[in-house]
């Protein structure tokens, strides 16, 4: 019902149309793409600009109002799901290109726009905008920066924070404050954007953001590898990365991946016994292009590859990335329900864990399959389960901790690019203490005194 | 003398071997490479680990002691000076290489460790350090991520922050915390790493640093190109980057600046009409370097080149860059005393920014030389004087200040790599507000409650 606060936001956003209160309309709001915990949020708002961005924190701060920040709800860990029966405010109607500079190499952008259309409309030019998460062609910038994402180009050229110049933020008591410049690399003073920069919507909400532009390579070619074994798929990797090349995208995908991206929307053809397989691309200069790509076919002869070769053409090319992008999606067309875990290793490691996480499999009594950016060690094991089965959620939910359990125990993290939100806050402490904990939550006090923004995100408490 | 504060600090670091007090041991310490500013320390201690450091820092904070850590005191803006009459927390025997992990490519050093030692223990095996600051023969590593250093190779491959993987920070209570994990990006919970970087040693002392080391590139090239114009040699470097290219290094000097590296230790025979010089270095696969280096001639035959043209041999390439790294040290062959200035500025502005800094020298009476990182838009002003001369010191400090004005003016910042300490505190203003002030000294209020560390540093206040 529209009770007195409702009022009021209604009247900040200028009416009806930008606010959502009844039960009905919230629903699609109850959580992100972390779909395990469901809460109705109290109302969702869509500011048209900074203003009233800044006014609508300031009237939560002031009235305690829960309140959070949503781009387009596609985040994995759960950063945008209202806990605490929080007010959303969704910045899908802040969506405006507002100027590119290509002598600069930077674009300004509003949080709601969508991460594959700045590279859609400055391809013309020559250029991109290089983090590129699977939910690029839905995701938002802000989001991108609030979860600090990453994508399977990001090896050879950086995840978010690697492309972001300048900031405008709203604190939760609606002050608003500029970070870096007119798009040249910033380090005077403490680094704030990097604070910012995969905050999870805890410290601020970004209002407008800097990225850098990327002039597109020259070439670029992408090898496609078989292996009978995830071993020798994984000692390639890391003979690869050894070898002093470092590829844009180095991909590998295991048994129970493969069949699910082949049952899903763009099958390729990938053979049905193989144990792995590696998607490598490398870019530059043309005259440089032939000589990584006959290093990578040689590293991967050595590792008993059963067929490796480069892509005939640039379709080809697009099909195999294709294929690979519906990725945890086409899981879905094997598996009722899944679970997708996001840790980071040692690279030395691959074939160590990708063991463990087998025998996890084997102790849960769940398919687990992988699909993840193995250039920089970040797996993402997809833990296969049937919500329909009792039970059978908090079991994947646990084998999915163990996974994490496992890439912390060999000296690596608990998440690459997916963040922490709800969904692994207890995992904080396979990685941090409570002393260390409590320097992450001094820093937030500062921006978020009352913790009324995004509260219940990131740290166990 | 010897009061019952210099007698504890004494106990602490084991003998007085390892303190300073009187004054003649003290005055080497009064200032680092920012000689216009000196204050004698209340002492100079020297601990051997951590442990000593967290001590040292709880003695000082329990007895309200101002106290700061030093490195190489090489720094150029007058962070390791002790304005307050600070207890100086030497780190140069902590100087430790701690191990190497070539597979996973990170080393663990302690923060006295040099940063070029690395790279020559190292380079050997195909590896090397890749910040390399003007210094970094006698700078330390630890200094070098007080600072985020940068260096002429950092075009291409990003500053120190860009390199660091995990850090142990004694925070100034002396409590020690880890941020990182072994050897791999973190992007679990805020960015500690990217805030302490950078920090200038105001929010703790770093005791441990896990550095990213890098793969040899197969190749390497260097082409030097003479202008008979400024704006000439600028326009180059916007065309070369325009073009797609990234070099690894891409400096420029003036007229002024040739003359300083001509007269200094490393001469190599640069012609004296010649307005600006660029010196452009690009690396990667053998079979993609000529191609580069054909694309950076024909750049520069396009904006008029006098003469251009790759080094011959490894030895040639040598003597160019130990020419240039002579850079600031140089100046000193031609004028009794410079200051240094270090301000970002769009790359497009080139042109416009050099010829404004032409008008600073001609109003102030002083001469101006250029040498800098062009490629990233990274100024050094280098202001020539003579503080014999009454006032000149003070007309080099207002014509360096307005120099940097001339950068935040265009839409860029006040330091790149130098840091602010204390000689740029008032020019923060120049791009911060008092709300943007208040919200870093607010974080450094977590670290560092109540400023006994480094007080008086980077912030007006």
């Amino acid at each position: 019902m529209k009770d007195k606060h409702i009022r009021s936001l209604e009247r900040i956003v200028g009416g009806p149309s930008s606010i959502l209160y009844k039960k009905e309309d919230l629903l699609p709001y109850d959580c992100d793409g972390f779909t395990l915990h469901k809460h109705l949020p109290k109302a969702v708002v869509f500011p048209k600009n900074t203003e009233e961005v800044s006014k609508l924190a300031k009237y939560c701060s002031d009235n305690k109002l829960p309140f959070l920040a949503r781009g387009a709800g596609t985040g994995l860990s759960g950063g945008a799901i209202p806990l605490n029966g929080e007010v959303i405010i969704s910045l899908t109607k802040m969506k405006k290109l507002l100027s590119i500079d290509f002598e600069n190499r930077y674009a300004v952008v509003e949080p709601g726009f969508v991460n594959l259309k700045l590279t859609n409309l400055i391809s013309d030019k020559g250029y991109y905008y290089a983090p590129d998460p699977s939910s690029q062609y839905c995701c938002t910038i802000g989001g991108n920066v609030a979860e600090n994402a990453g994508g399977a180009h990001c090896l050879k050229y950086g995840v978010t924070t690697n492309h972001i110049l300048g900031l405008e933020v709203v604190l939760p008591n609606g002050e608003i404050i500029e970070i870096g410049n007119n798009g040249i690399p910033d380090s005077l003073g403490y680094d704030l954007i990097g604070l910012l920069t995969g905050s999870e919507g805890t410290l601020g909400i970004v209002t407008k953001i800097i990225v850098r532009i990327s002039k597109d390579p020259e070439a670029k070619q992408t090898v496609l590898a078989y292996f009978d074994s995830v071993a020798d798929g994984s000692r390639a990797v890391a003979d690869i990365i050894s070898a002093g090349i470092i590829p844009v995208a180095l991909e590998m995908m295991d048994k129970i991946a493969i069949e699910a991206v082949e049952a899903a929307a763009f099958p390729v053809g990938h053979p049905k016994d193989i144990e792995a397989l590696l998607l490598i691309e490398v870019d530059g200069i043309s005259a440089g292009i032939d000589e990584q790509i006959n290093q990578i076919l040689e590293v991967c002869k050595k590792r008993n590859v059963r067929e490796v070769r480069a892509a005939q053409d640039e379709e080809e090319r697009n099909k195999w990335w294709a294929n690979r992008k519906t990725g945890f999606g086409a899981v879905g067309a094997i598996s009722p329900d899944y679970l997708v875990q996001d840790g980071v290793i040692p690279p030395s490691k691959l074939p160590e864990v990708l063991s463990r996480i087998n025998k996890i499999s084997e102790q849960y009594g769940l398919r687990i399959a992988n699909i993840f950016h193995a250039g920089d060690g970040n797996l993402h094991p997809l833990v296969l389960f049937d919500t329909r089965n009792p039970g059978e959620a908090e079991k994947a939910l646990e084998a999915g901790s163990a996974c994490l359990k496992v890439c912390a125990d060999v000296g690596g993290t608990i998440t690459g690019e997916h963040g922490v939100g709800i969904e692994k806050i207890q995992e904080m402490r396979f990685v941090f203490n409570e002393r260390e904990i409590k320097a992450q939550t001094d820093i937030r006090d500062v921006f978020n005194p009352s913790n009324l923004l995004n509260a219940g995100k990131l740290f166990p408490e």
